[in-house]
């Protein structure tokens, strides 16, 4: 099959590594052009002398060295805030673009600014701008320029609620509690003190306790599930280990746990990556590991009258740099799944 | 001072080597027996070739080997269902216990049969066995012969419920969630293959949702607090360290959180193990770790009205062998702190 | 093209799940039949839910159930000693074997005796047994009817020798030194006291000083490349991280370290896997995790006058089940690295 | 009895934490005055919000507030580089001085100045000041002004061949090799990329081979036991855990494993801290954590005629501010082990 070449925009952090390293064994994308501001002149093997097969490249950068006229489609690997620009301009030389930050995921321009803090500089792109989970809007994705590659939390959440708030399952005047850990390569590779193995290691904690800026993004598609507002609240942990979300998802049911886990199965038969576990078995992080699967364990309490949920997936190559390339295969007219078969690495 | 003579009735698990790394540098306790079936005849200073204070003594088992005259308190580092003959046994000796197994913490017989599947060889003990929590029991912790030291997980949660329960400061139509996680050391050190460095490493995932038999515990004592039935949601996860507990609690408030803060700030004012963070600190497990602290941090949640209560202990020191120590001090007329004012062990 | 069938004795440690997830992803090999006595009946898709592409196999017990006929080669993911009769066996019923223990990798049955405290039970097939390290062998194994694949250690350590004795560039008056550290997968998945979490976390330690059974094995084929008595100090030390050998090794030499590593990048210049990194670079195990490669560093002390050749394997892959399908690939007919183009893991 | 002040400059790094963790505890020592440049103004429980007994103190920065009047001894952890200044001013002012850099190791000031790079301004302090290793250096440490505390990866070499070399043991025509091991926050808590959570953890690797600043500082102490010139061969690497050195050495003996052992108990019978293991025996990391403890493993391999020994200490507490407060106490008139008998934190 002819090759497509396509382009990574912010090659030094954590996703732009595991985009180099999946686009590396994929059949039909090779890379074109990798960018880095503070790293331009190094070359690509240089930066990650152990990835074997990477293209022979040199890193650019993207203001100074121009587009690579021959790349139809490039990955944005950078900070929010930082990607909009950069996508408007790759949008108005024609080519498409799998953003991997929060720039174009919320359709309210104004729901971004508050919890951004940022004044959005392309809004007339939101529209146009297609939320990339690839079980949800697969086919709006095949057509579309511009796909905002969602955030990882709410990919492990979405995933998780989608089906039972679609077919009214769960009662919603009680709150929706969702309880998230997270892998610390979701923290990114930004040198900051707490960030340091010595501080992370052997070390649990809590943070940003229903003020993460995901929470948004989880009620956008929660209430389009719905079809009414959902409001969740929403914490998030730090876990020490570098891949992984698990969510424990606590709702209200309207129903059976035994018709909820049909709703879900049905809704899921399809899609390749998401599986709903066995009666009495619980996912782990590990067993989605490297992988582009989400594992949903279903249990019910019966003291409280509440459905648990626990999602997992690896935030990395689900919850962002896999993810994005299943974007990309669908935005090329490939298979969803091409080049992202992979079994999770364990032990 | 006058030494007094204690004794560990286990030695062989974590509980146990806890026990005497701790009562290796306490300034009036030393051992002077302790047991296991499984390593009678070994030195101890063999088994832990490590601690450098231990005392000159060789592993008994006590049915074959029986008491130490000069002891005048035991520590039962056993599993539950072990524990009620020794304890029983002791008792008619004439000998203190501190029981760190769960068979003497529920009140109710059936309560305790029901979740453990067993039946309770001496009920007749139950009320006369003191819930060792010395933030709330003490008076009757120094007059007591039995004390049954809390489980790791209820200390985390009572501590963090107990203040506003007992001030009727949570609306409790709405479930009181609980997502715990724990450190692996409270899974014990019998040789398990899922407890296995290379399956429990990189690695995490809840376990027994809703089932986890530290639920009636909770609620015996939360109910106690509030003076009528609570019941709660309790999850729990295994996390891949070695010490620490951390509980995210969801509750519903009927007072605003500077009001809940100054009822909490009260109650715990003249305790010197349970703090407070100021507004906006969430505590780490690595604050705790090696100490008897309790660190609670709270928040609140507006969109969704809920209070959020972080709760952090050391499994092992202040959830189990540390915690039977200062029950021990206080059943020996000591001060509740003797041999136990550790700082944190960090980094 | 054509599928061929493959079968692993020895389904449930850790090297059988590394065949069984390598083999999910493999273009020509499929699982015809997989074995283990203490979970015969067990489906494969239960025991690893978490791999997608498993055949729909249930574990059989090799001397109840038989030989499945339509499978050509057979991997023996078993413990040394209990390998020896099954290889005999499989040969006699006309089927290749790749045998994962120790059982047939030393050529001199009186030191496998010694070493492993055991009798040979089939002496007579050592001869026709091929050392199974594809960078030195391949011939050979292309033939072979028994391969033994290596051990960990020894593929680690060997790759780093062999082209420097081979072409007589060290003193061997002073003797060689190598210090290895290993991933705890390397310790087998049974379950033992001193392999739990909480025992290996947080810690490391050295092991068999200088009596590593991997001794042998490795004398034996540095002595083939020196063409003389070669002994060397080997020393073990076991790594709280699952995946990963690191050997460093402290050699004497006779040529200048610019001239070592022409002999070296010559040597390897046409494997695939083994790569002598860029003068000042060392490598971490991180770098070939999950993969086949070989990653070597090399370093001159002039105050000392040692070279000092810096070795990274993954120990499980490369190490052992990954290994043992490359020589599989050879015994086939097929291409060396069929199936086995891994990117690293990381981070 | 009496109180005794002491400061810290440099309070905001892991030696600068260590030593206000243990002063915490300690039963003469307090603190004074406690000094970061950067964190001038930050109270010091904000600073370290989980340590209890902490005083009531403000940092503040040396060169704008000058020197706290009561206070006798000061702890410089500062890097190297910055420590010479500030001891020369804390000297000229009448201060005693504690320096964990490594400013006052080498009694050479061109050796200091070719590993460091870094001119000495102060060389006219070298000859007063004390290598502060008591088990060697004690009666002119309780004698000093200032003392220059070892090296963490010295303190684990040096305590393991000092006995050895000054009996004459060893053959010295075979180069003494040490292959060290050291946990990560020996590295520091200035934000590093390489120090990254996730860059460390699941990793392990080799770095400045032969090249480490601390050679001189051994071969200055392990000469000055052989009484004529050693060299040594020494390699580094770094562990992903927090605390722990573990050196594996390699040397040739003139005498039995028995002598030697025999020499080595001898020599620190009426030590503390230091510990040869009993034959068979090898210490772990963990076995000293948190801990004053040196524990030596000594064995031969007959096959290569070589003694091996095993070194494992903390490298934050014995290897730095442990050791530190043990200069400290013995300049200050107090017993060595004042405020140090720690147990072994594990597991």
């Amino acid at each position: 099959m002819n090759k497509i070449k396509v382009g990574i925009v912010g090659i030094s952090g954590y996703t732009g590594l595991e985009l180099a390293r999946i686009l590396a064994g994929h059949p039909v994308f090779e890379l074109g052009q990798v960018t880095s501001r503070k790293l331009r002149g190094t070359p690509l093997a240089e930066l990650y002398p152990f990835l074997t097969q990477s293209a022979d490249l040199t890193i650019t950068d993207l203001d100074q060295d121009g587009l690579a006229k021959d790349v139809d489609l490039f990955f944005l690997a950078v900070p929010h805030g930082a990607a909009m620009d950069t996508a408007a301009k790759l949008i108005k030389a024609g080519k498409k673009v799998v953003d991997l930050s929060a720039d174009f995921r919320l359709k309210c321009r104004q729901t971004y600014e508050q919890w951004y803090q940022l004044k959005h500089s392309h809004p007339e792109l939101l529209p146009q701008a297609v939320y990339g989970l690839p079980e949800i809007y697969s086919a709006q994705i095949k057509d579309a320029t511009l796909v905002a590659n969602p955030g990882c939390y709410p990919s492990s959440v979405i995933l998780a609620l989608y089906p039972g708030l679609k077919q009214n399952l769960f009662e919603l005047e009680q709150t929706i509690i969702i309880d998230s850990k997270s892998g610390t390569t979701g923290a990114g590779k930004k040198p900051k003190e707490n960030l340091l193995f010595c501080e992370v290691y052997d070390n649990f904690f809590a943070y940003n306790l229903g003020k993460h800026r995901h929470t948004p993004e989880i009620e956008q598609e929660l209430s389009s599930a719905q079809g009414s507002e959902v409001k969740v609240l929403f914490s998030v942990h730090l876990l020490p280990i570098n891949r992984g979300i698990l969510s424990t998802i606590y709702v209200q049911p309207k129903a059976s746990l035994a018709e909820i886990r049909e709703v879900y199965e049905n809704y899921y038969q399809d899609k390749p990556w998401v599986k709903i576990l066995p009666s009495g078995l619980l996912p782990q992080t590990k067993w989605v590991k490297g992988t582009m699967h989400c594992l949903l364990g279903l249990d019910y309490d019966q003291k409280t009258n509440k459905i648990i949920i626990v999602s997992v997936i690896d935030n990395l190559c689900r919850g962002a740099s896999g993810q994005a390339i299943a974007n990309a295969n669908l935005m090329s007219g490939l298979e969803l799944d091409t080049g992202l078969n992979f079994q999770p690495f364990l032990p």
